[in-house]
């Protein structure tokens, strides 16, 4: 039975949703955090975005174990008809915490969506435990993600390709990699297409921990918050495919560690600390 | 004398600025609207923001010379001693149009500023002329200029030099190649240092044509207009060098061909368009 989310449910487990590039060697913010939801030491690691798997286990099971967690399995099939297998299954029982690493969203989608593995991962995480996702498997966590998109350009009217996710966030689209690659152009025309989703682009190296509906920022790069809910105007109807976008009223709001977000109100809400400055022109 | 202007002052001539790599085989919508604004079929090419000026000339009276431009000459200076020769200055007299292109902004402000070519210019410009330039030529309009900052990645605090520009456009920071090279982050730490200043990012063969407070986006690609007027917070003064930026409540337009906008409201004003659309969230 599959427990339908809201915007950030409030009674669900957590959702540490990675930028791609998490830090593996020096004070690995992330994957302690991680490692701070995961109970009974025992994680799933999901590498199934992966056509090519191999090191993956190995460099997480090292980096975890450093982190007190000594129980890392790898999940992963080539096939669809693998996703029933009570094998496969198994794996997920008695398992609080599930790890989607990096590769092609797509393949998540695709080789999960719909089968048992996927129902099991919606009970995880609506049982209280955590389900975390890096790069590929950080876009899969939305009910929509982004398959394609040119990096450091523009946003073409024709150039985007949209694809339904985990559905384990609703109503927001996710972005990744998302400085380094120059994304925002992407990250806006995908918002501009629909302004009831909110856009959130997660640089390398930092994450989102999700509970219910409020988020907070760790890691060392900055989170993009794109809201087109209050736009005047965008040519993304009209205009043919080869034009640039243009969309008028935007907010964006970047944070870093530190900053929370709450995404019912859709405004940052930094801990003790006073959210308002004098204008200053 | 210097006359100085204001934000966009409405009695003087016509800037065009361009985010680089400009179209000269093609359409070639650009360079046809600086050639528009020539009078007598003389420009002026300053090819001083470059180390190796060479091949400049050629090519561009080559794209100027099929728009019915015929005489392009070139303004180039080694050292600042050689900018108040009066054989570089004679090259100013009688023309309406100078056109500054890429390389270094700082050798631009560092060789002609507070020179009598930087006057010229200025005048040029007051007496209704046309002033245009691409890329680091871009840049150095404004009042103060980006001159160094990471691409594709986000703001750190500490990560950004600017210096005073030549003055043209006020109250606005100007940066080039914009999302091809991923400069969202660093033209937000710009603007965050003191929201007075507009950002304006300019993507590769896009150009912003400014005649007074108003300017309209012309080329393929997109002009992100970027306004702290409104950020209820920022961590700017207060984190370590390394920090991420964190900033909330900017707004941001992304303008294309045929938009509009107005320098002194800070609003998007598409001609023959109702700028307003239903709120859909």
């Amino acid at each position: 039975m599959l427990k339908k989310t809201k915007t950030g449910s409030g009674q669900d487990g957590t959702l540490i949703i990675i930028g791609g590039h998490e830090d593996h060697d020096g004070e690995r913010v992330i994957l302690k955090e991680v490692a701070k939801h995961v109970r009974d030491g025992k994680l799933v690691l999901a590498t199934v975005a992966s056509h090519e798997p191999e090191g993956y286990l190995e460099k997480y099971q090292r980096s975890f174990g450093d982190l007190g967690i000594p129980h890392v399995t790898e999940l992963y099939i080539e096939e669809r008809d693998q996703a029933t297998s009570e094998d496969k299954l198994a794996g997920l029982r008695d398992v609080g915490a599930v790890f989607f690493s990096g590769g092609d969203q797509l393949r998540i989608t695709s080789l999960i969506g719909d089968m048992p593995i996927y129902e099991h991962v919606h009970e995880i995480f609506a049982n209280g435990g955590v389900i975390a996702g890096t790069s590929a498997g950080a876009s899969a966590m939305s009910d929509m993600m982004l398959v394609r998109g040119s990096n450091a350009s523009s946003f073409r009217i024709g150039d985007l390709s949209m694809a339904p996710g985990l559905g384990l966030l609703p109503n927001v689209i996710i972005d990744q990699h998302f400085a380094e690659r120059g994304r925002i152009g992407r990250l806006i025309g995908a918002v501009s297409q629909n302004p009831r989703v909110l856009g959130i682009g997660i640089d390398e190296d930092t994450a989102i921990v999700v509970r219910g509906h409020r988020f907070e920022v760790i890691g060392t790069g900055a989170v993009y918050l794109v809201d087109a809910g209050d736009i005047t105007h965008t040519n993304i109807a009209e205009a043919s495919p080869d034009e640039a976008l243009s969309i008028y009223d935007l907010k964006l709001h970047v944070l870093s560690s530190g900053d929370g977000f709450n995404l019912e109100t859709r405004r940052p809400d930094r801990e003790n600390v006073a959210v308002s400055l004098e204008k200053t022109s």
